[in-house]
């Protein structure tokens, strides 16, 4: 069975559900799973946020194949249901679980973010497949290689910057990535980059927006507070403020100096992006504005 | 604006999301919020589930009228809509946020849930009126009194307890209650009082399965868990068997004996209840033999 | 029985347990409990930290007597602890579990901590008398009437500011109060009360050191973040800076906006609060700069 | 710098703090940490626990030497100990942060909390040294060979089982072994091999006491439960009744089969387990009865 997912949002209206759940039902498709949601009124009005998994099954059929003019490929499902989404001024993206996205992992020196994202994958928990590893150092090599993932060592510094995004961007074109994820990678993208780059998740650790910039153990050792936490969000110019896909915390103690929070906020960090990194796979983060919404 | 919350269930079958959403849309009514979920399948198929809140103000307008024989009552509705789930092998019910529940709560002399219930209703935070507080003591009556709740104090031991369950139910009948909370009633109900009763929730203070029966914390500490829970579940013939709504934890130590596992575990019960009765009372559970679904 | 707890901190030196420790064996008398903790090394030194829970009941017996020049009073108790801890340079102070704290609440319009405060030490989760309750509004009067506790409302604007603050300093006075908690009391106090007061703690209704100021929730909200917290901290002079006490944080989802975060929020407040007020009375808690030791 | 951590149990009585902080202070030894915990009354009167972390460095100095009979070595220090520890009926042990304990992990199939736990030890994080791997498979040999660690396939059946047991403990005693931790090693240890093995610690999928047994996941799936758990505990002959040293839960919900379960479930497992090896490690675990003091 091949399933797809498609994701949209839109301004609000009466008949939203029925009539994306209709498009699927009048091609005898399968909704395996929907969900839904409306934001409430604001200035510009309410917006509507849908995700639905369809069973493909149905797409050689009769029924499909009338609708979708004789040729039911998904090529010609994606122009119908854009159709739709046009007349609706929905925005929407769709993805295919047999083809799932392809992920770099860009890391510095740290090891524990990128052992949990590929040892996850390995053992089918993200819907992906991680095409390579990027690190400005070659410390990681030899993790990358005991997994036989490539790996890139692209060092970097103020100079050589515009050059080494230069070739990273170079290297996810050729590989046809679409996930960027920032496993513990100490250097700071340029907005340039971040506009050119697919969408790029980074991992904070602290609980944002307390605590952003450098150093944040420290600066929650200095406060005394007793939770330590994890923010996972997309990488937008600002740093540490684009939008936020998920956050814990764990309770920490006065005896617990900053390598003690920095041990204690290593289990609370990869916890978090692994689970930030599979909303995303699973197409169920829609950003709006600084915010998301994960359905 | 008056709402209406439908909530049913149903063998899967295509269609299902686009058919339920396709009957309002049609009436012109608009879908607020809408969640489903589709069982994985089992032994007798997959099940269907789904929660619509609508919004009722289109009911009086002529496309509304025209669909329902000219008397858009939510009396029509509810037929209109019956007829759709006959077809569709489904169960449902309906409320309307303008027809609030009546709730009973049950308790002998510990305070703090029914402290907790009545403050919440107080604040707007439970979609309900308190119609009763019935005890087998007498000790909560000036608590019920400072709220300006009836209460109704009725004593029972093993050879009155059919005459008492009688009397109770009476009460629930004369006064239209459709929900029952103990909140720490410390007495176990018979299963003809359940059968004849509207749907009970029952605050355990242990985390089931574990712990069943008496002195749950006692237990605890005599086992050396690390963590101490509460669960809400609905009452059943099986003691501490029936389906669970909800369930928290909270963490202790070696240090803490009965009671103070006993305080902690207060902490825990009276916001687990909390949730599992607004749960109810949103119609957002769903009963499935041993299980409930959350929508 | 009664109880002594000692709390004390010192600059750190070898064999400073076994000398405090020590100084009650001598005496004859039972350490019930005991902790301490050593700070990291920082600019200044170590510091020691202690907190002592002791039998008093061998205070009577000769061995005490003896060596308390035959006057085994508390007084004489503590003067000869005093001289100890001059020895040492330690600051300490002691309390009598006979003696429990008078507490003042003050408030303003919402009821939820005042009434989870008062429950707590009516069950005696809470070793201290609450003397009255204190707010800028008489709208929970009731409440406090509800539960005989003496109740004044005392209205402050700007200018009468100075005048109120003075009235409350002066009940609390009369009172005896040593502790003072803001239970959503809407009013930031100024620097002259605070140096006059007992100690002060109060809930911000965020998890500081984010969402400080004003309408956290909204703040909450607008950033999009994925758990609500709350935080209990001692007043000080700069608003929502003085040193955290207890922090908790519960999970919240995209789709609740600012009203429902706050619902959410009350919980974790009131918990922590709770939390927080029990560790001051308990005696475990040490105020060192920004940084609160709890012991 | 050098340390020592003692960890002792006694009957409680009037001085025991004094007395031992005082052993060491009379040494011209720091106590660098300290912590201790009496039971309440049992029938067997009051337990008093004690753990404290010495700084060795004072052991060469005259003082030390003088109270030592000029041998101020550490066999002379617990020489010394044992002495006093024997006159208060103390049972007590001690280790050396420059002497790791060597830990074996068994394991079978799954690699999670094997990579986990290694991955740990090679960031520091736990003190101690992995001196091998035993599996009843074959299958995650390349993992240890990553990590250069011996590795050892023994394979057991039903009649093979003394056989093969007797060689595991073998290996163990070759390698010096003093913590043996089942990583997921689904096999179940026969009592004769539990009395001859050094302390062994399990991780259970389940939140226990609830789920025994096997496949606990599918029993919480079953059961409905709203909280996924682990349990860390010493392995006895009593399956899964062992002392628990950990436990925790993560929130899941009616949409997840038992594989989601079993996802969420694996990383509440391997952190659970790395705490629990962690405060062994650290000295922190005494066992009494069913029970742990975790100090």
């Amino acid at each position: 069975m091949s399933r797809a997912i498609f994701l949209l949002a839109a301004p609000d209206q009466p008949g939203l559900v029925a009539r994306f759940a209709g498009f699927f039902f009048d091609l005898g498709l399968n909704i395996l799973d929907s969900s839904n949601h409306a934001s409430r009124a604001e200035a510009d009005g309410r917006r509507f946020y849908m995700r639905l998994s369809i069973d493909l099954d149905g797409l050689a059929r009769p029924q499909a194949l009338a609708r979708l003019g004789e040729s039911a490929s998904r090529r010609s499902l994606e122009a119908a249901f854009g159709a739709l989404a046009g007349e609706l001024s929905a925005s929407w993206s769709v993805g295919y679980d047999d083809k799932p996205e392809k992920v770099a992992l860009l890391v510095t020196k740290e090891s524990a973010c990128l052992y949990d994202l590929v040892l996850r994958e390995r053992q089918g928990e993200l819907p992906c497949e991680i095409a390579m590893v990027i690190s400005n150092h070659a410390t990681l090599e030899p993790v990358a290689e005991s997994f036989r993932l490539p790996f890139f060592a692209l060092p970097v510094d103020k100079a050589s910057k515009p050059e080494q995004e230069a070739r990273v961007l170079s290297l996810l074109k050729q590989h046809h990535v679409t996930l960027v994820v920032l496993a513990r990678y100490m250097q700071v993208l340029s907005d340039d980059f971040l506009q050119k780059a697919p969408p790029v998740i980074n991992i904070h650790h602290g609980f944002l927006p307390a605590f952003q910039g450098a150093r944040p153990y420290h600066q929650a050792f200095e406060r005394g507070v007793k939770l330590i936490g994890a923010t996972a969000h997309y990488a937008t110019k600002d740093l540490d403020e684009g939008p936020i896909l998920e956050q814990d915390v764990e309770r920490v103690h006065h005896g617990m100096g900053p390598e003690e929070l920095a041990r204690i906020g290593r289990d609370v960090e990869r916890v978090v992006l692994a689970r930030a990194v599979r909303a995303h796979l699973e197409r169920r983060v829609i950003v709006e504005g600084r915010r998301t919404i994960v359905l």
